[in-house]
């Protein structure tokens, strides 16, 4: 079994990208079915507020506030990202965004984890608010993606009036800290090798042989006590 | 994030006390909460029919005639086990024991690992077999158990009724044999160290430690793609 540790945010473009790359490497990795992947909260803007109002300024123009930027230079990236999306599959429509916090997104991703959806959900956060201008970190919105991949809607809501799942965010988020990752998407591989940002497929394939190829080796045997086999109880 | 991998089967005597100990060890581990503990399937006797009549045989006639010893010698091991047993909290009663085949036991608990719910299935199942007498290769024992624990009861049935996880608990069962485990419990930490049988709490903190320390070196770094951060995508 090969372990991938992904850290990335829903508001992130480069990460959806990456996931459709890792999913592409996958399809062409012949260990594919001993592959683990699990994604890991991270926060590009822990202070967003819940939701912005976007009738004032354009997605450009906001770029161009928070960086720094012409609105023309805010645009050619997101003219990029969007080409860079489209090559990978996805479809980004810039001027539907309605930014958030994403935070709540993250717990809902724990509790996925745990129910074997996270990574269908994962994709559909991408969707919702890279794609489809859904309002992702408002609660409506969250239970009603949530929902949509099979996580029962009640629950959801109840996870999200209270604290659960928090800690885990907080927790992915101070691993991330302690690794030094400072921008996402990240991948581990085997808890060894780092990747950072979305990768050719050849390369994140290479990486997963050499990953993969150090996993196979048998433990050292530190131990020996009481075993029961074939032939009984010692 | 340290994990630990361990091969058991059900109608194993060690693998319940193993698993009694691992958690004694990690009550007193300060980083318990960073441990992921994930249970593989591991028969140690693939033939065994669904169920065995109880009536003729003792379980000390039983085990004198499977290896070959006195009934007197079968008595002391059972003896043995049950005193082990009950200085780590466990009853394991001979007396009842319907022995019966595990590979179902092993699908259902490759479903409860999907739940979140794989080790209080697996403690539940040792319950049932070795303290019980439940018929535990009988299907309506199995949902009974299953449904105990939190699982579906239906969808335990469906699982059962077809085919599905066989191919889960036959990988397990040849990673084992790649790594050269023949007997259970089989304990291996962070991929790299590994302990046969059960073993004293000291001994497994002391292992806990060891690849606790081993665990956190920051993954070198392989590559650099595009990323987003706090100060926007690059």
């Amino acid at each position: 079994m090969l372990r991938i540790d992904v850290w990335s945010d829903i508001a992130c473009p480069w990460c959806w990208v990456g996931k459709r790359k890792l999913e592409a490497a996958l399809a062409d990795f012949a260990h594919a079915d001993e592959v683990e992947v699990e994604f890991h909260s991270f926060e590009l803007d822990p202070s967003a507020p819940k939701s912005v109002d976007t009738s004032q300024l354009s997605y450009a123009e906001r770029l161009a506030r928070k960086y720094g930027t012409t609105k023309e230079e805010g645009q050619a990236m997101i003219d990029r990202m969007t080409s860079v999306g489209a090559d990978n599959g996805v479809e980004m429509r810039f001027d539907r965004i309605r930014p958030g916090n994403t935070f709540d997104a993250h717990r809902l991703l724990h509790l996925a984890h745990e129910r074997g959806l996270q990574s269908a959900l994962k994709e559909r956060f991408f969707q919702a608010y890279l794609g489809d201008g859904e309002p992702i970190g408002e609660v409506e919105a969250l239970v009603c993606v949530a929902s949509e991949v099979g996580l029962d809607a009640e629950e959801a809501r109840a996870i999200l009036a209270a604290d659960a799942y928090a800690q885990d965010v907080r927790r992915d988020e101070a691993t991330a800290a302690s690794l030094g990752i400072r921008g996402v998407p990240y991948f581990v591989f085997g808890h060894k090798y780092g990747l950072s940002g979305a990768q050719p497929v050849e390369t994140l394939l290479e990486v997963l042989d050499r990953a993969w190829s150090e996993t196979q080796p048998v433990p050292e045997l530190v131990g020996q006590g009481l075993t029961c086999g074939p032939d009984g109880c010692a």
